[in-house]
């Protein structure tokens, strides 16, 4: 058969059209089975099959490619393939053991993540294997899952010497300490390639915010040319295709909210050790809005990235941190941008909290420096950031990375949201901060967000701005008000 | 928007196309959800979204519905609805507390079965909850399933009195007992008005069998109808519209290979109950290759069966047969049929298996009679059958459901599988054998098939046939004969 694009895009399956009766077989015979092959004899994709009643979108003897797909393949317009019933990966029997509550051996696990990488897997078969694997996991598992996670896709090399990195669990709104935490760890002269996600579920990723001011979608060969130039880089880990079977869970675990330490840890780690990291600073916010939720559930993680980082040969350090309330003022990636320039430029106004996170993270990495006398981080990190060197280090990764030449403004459409009665703050709700941010626009409108006027513990009178919604469309400021109005993220006490 | 339907079928989740950058919203905002609610206030689906590019398919202001969404929602073309991005269904909390490994409460899980049957979950949800139930199940949460399964979709009453029914649990190519034992029943003038399934999975289901001989498309009035006239029914359950939730999660269970006892029990139990039996025959076939392989699994299933059953106030009879190798000789819907009606003629070259095994089960369902003295089920089943009331029985339904009229032949494209050495069969695959039979057209094509011209124990020569394989199409006839020379079914002990 012949091969045509049509002009859908699917996500996050493939999708093959084929005409009802239009072929050397009738579409029902694959109804069963649902999943094609599609090959030319060297490249070969699954996808689900779609079938179309219509000849203007395919002719007989054509199949018709969603944009994905297409892309997938790699095949021009034309080109011919052979179209099978597509066998099911051999690796769903030891999900099929899994589900039975077998434990697998570490090449099971690894035939089923390259699989899952190679798109051979349907959204309904990973959310089977992450399902039986949040039912019971030993850690020799979560090792063996997180290292075949890291064998798939590229690695990145880097010279000799330690190459750090930090990382937070999330679920914090506006905690966007890396783009301080990079400038200053660079201005010290130890290397720092920072990859990030964009945001999923969440208001911001670093790559997001780092967006607003440099490109962030570089080639592995660009980003080890902005390193070279810069120590540091903040640039989006999509790019360099680092562990792309965790992109694949992760679009299977969201939707599902499987949240499990085992699929945490395999994910963050797998990134670093493709990233090349040597040394990782791991920050898990503890709060009743936070991710993580308990000081014992905290330990428990620490554990596993511990046993997990230890046999990667990784070395962790693991600070627990307050993640009570929302750090600094912005959410969203100009308000956050603003935050972190105003913390670069020891401007006054800067949040303090954010600018105090970050100088404790960076004292940290920096004590992976083995020429640094222990216990001096911080005030090496404060000097740095103080005497304008981390700045520097900042403009100098933005130069590199291809700096913004039209700025981005914060989104004109406004909605302030103020106190009912006079008081205190007592809690600010993440998830419901991260909600309204999103609902306003933000990341994809890049100036929509919410601008935190207020934090916990300030005094407030009846009728202060407690936050102000920013939003770029009509569309989204209604739909953050409504959000807003119906659950306040504030609890103010009297 | 106004909605318009799209040339395609997608399956099994409902699919909106929305024009990328063609309404009030980006539809990359909804990207991250890809779950659309769609209605009028009224009438309303959850479909997943995929993206189109080109305005010939969509104008702005449109959204595109799959056949089968267009069909679900129900409304007419160019209606007026809202587009929102889709709440998660509720009871996904219980599916992540039963993930967690909690037990859940009845009402829990009567909310799950009614939000699948609503069509609220997609397949991967599905999955998670499959999965989760397959991790661990108490027998009340099976018996909660299996109510809240029997509780949504429609519900046939009957008039006081026994109403028998039979199941078997499938596995077996050929195994076609029911187009036998029920007119047998219905010959004795007990009531046993059976819907039996479509193939799935398998090269013929009885409903496919049936349909040889007559329409098995029948309403439930129909089938009322049916059943005054004749006792008995041989129908299709689809469209009567019993434990609808059973079949979207069978269209889960099947790619995945979940076959729990927990589902299996839940799955004909609430298909029995919503279809109003009060006495139900349960045919186990036991064998290596059968979907139960040993006398232990089989005591395990028989003791779940009957703590549900009884529960659900269901008088049940189970019986283990031998499910070492394929039943009667032919296997897909016209070859079946043709050894079905043998039998019922008492045609002296029927097969004498499928003749016994279905008089073995007709006696069985004949002892719920009150009225009949136990232990004389069998003689009365034999002497209905040799008198040729039952296919005086079996006429009678044939006409009353509709008589076929013009006859279905069987495939005229043949490949003969011979033996390659002289010895006697020592086993049949039954999957192999349903494999082949499947790839060969069936039960699409319903004149494609198998006929088995040797069984195990049979003493054979050297190119001797072993079974025949009968296509309608040229495809198909490759497909199977490449299939069968690549893994024989048979195994020859010389």
């Amino acid at each position: 058969m012949k091969i045509r694009c049509l002009p859908i895009d699917t996500y996050p399956e493939n999708t093959a059209f084929l005409l009802r009766g239009g072929g050397d077989f009738a579409p029902e015979q694959f109804q069963a089975m649902r999943k094609l092959a599609i090959g030319d004899g060297q490249k070969s994709i699954l996808a689900a099959l779609a079938i179309v009643d219509d000849k203007r979108l395919l002719a007989p003897g054509e199949i018709g490619l969603g944009e994905q797909a297409f892309r997938r393949l790699g095949l021009a317009e034309g080109s011919k393939v052979t179209v099978r019933q597509a066998q099911p990966p051999h690796s769903l029997e030891f999900v099929r053991r899994k589900i039975d509550g077998d434990t697998l051996e570490d090449a099971e696990i690894g035939e089923v993540i390259r699989d899952i990488a190679a798109y051979r897997y349907s959204p309904m078969e990973i959310a089977a294997f992450l399902v039986a694997c949040a039912g019971f996991m030993t850690t020799q598992e979560t090792f063996a899952l997180t290292r075949a996670m890291a064998d798939v896709g590229s690695r990145l090399h880097w010279p000799p010497g330690p190459i750090v990195d930090k990382h937070c669990i999330g679920g914090i709104p506006g905690n966007r300490t890396s783009m301080i935490v990079v400038p200053i760890v660079a201005a010290h002269g130890l290397v720092m390639p920072k990859t990030s996600s964009r945001a999923i579920t969440s208001p911001s990723g670093t790559a997001d915010t780092m967006e607003v001011l440099a490109s962030v979608d570089l080639s592995a060969t660009e980003l080890k040319e902005v390193v070279d130039r810069a120590h540091g880089a903040l640039a989006w880990g999509g790019r360099v295709n680092l562990s792309p079977a965790d992109d694949i869970l992760i679009s299977v675990e969201r939707p599902l909210r499987i949240d499990t330490f085992d699929q945490l840890v395999a994910s963050i780690l797998s990134k670093k050790v493709a990233a090349g990291s040597t040394h990782l600073l791991i920050d898990i916010p503890v709060g009743p809005s936070a991710k993580v939720r308990s000081q014992s559930e905290a330990v428990r993680l620490r554990k596993l990235f511990e046993y997990v980082g230890g046999k990667l040969g990784l070395t962790l350090d693991i600070v627990f941190t307050d993640g009570s309330q929302p750090v600094g003022r912005g959410v969203g990636p100009v308000l956050e941008a603003r935050d972190v320039m105003a913390v670069l430029r020891n401007d006054p106004a800067a949040p303090a909290d954010l600018r105090e996170h970050a100088l404790m993270l960076a004292g940290r990495v920096l004590e992976f420096d083995p020429a640094l006398e222990g216990g001096t981080g911080l005030g090496r990190a404060r000097a740095l950031l103080d005497s304008g060197q981390a700045l520097a280090a900042m403009e100098k990764i933005i130069d590199a990375q291809g700096r913004r030449t039209v700025a981005i403004e914060v989104g004109a459409l406004l909605h302030d949201i103020r106190a009912g009665h006079h008081g205190s703050v007592a809690a600010i709700d993440c998830h419901l901060i991260a909600r309204i941010a999103r609902a306003a626009g933000a990341p994809m409108d890049k100036g929509a967000g919410i601008d935190l006027m207020r934090k916990v513990g300030d005094r407030i009178l009846q009728g202060d701005i407690l936050y102000r919604i920013h939003a770029e469309s009509p569309a989204g400021l209604a739909f953050a008000r409504e959000l807003a109005e119906a659950s306040p993220a504030y609890t103010v006490a009297s």
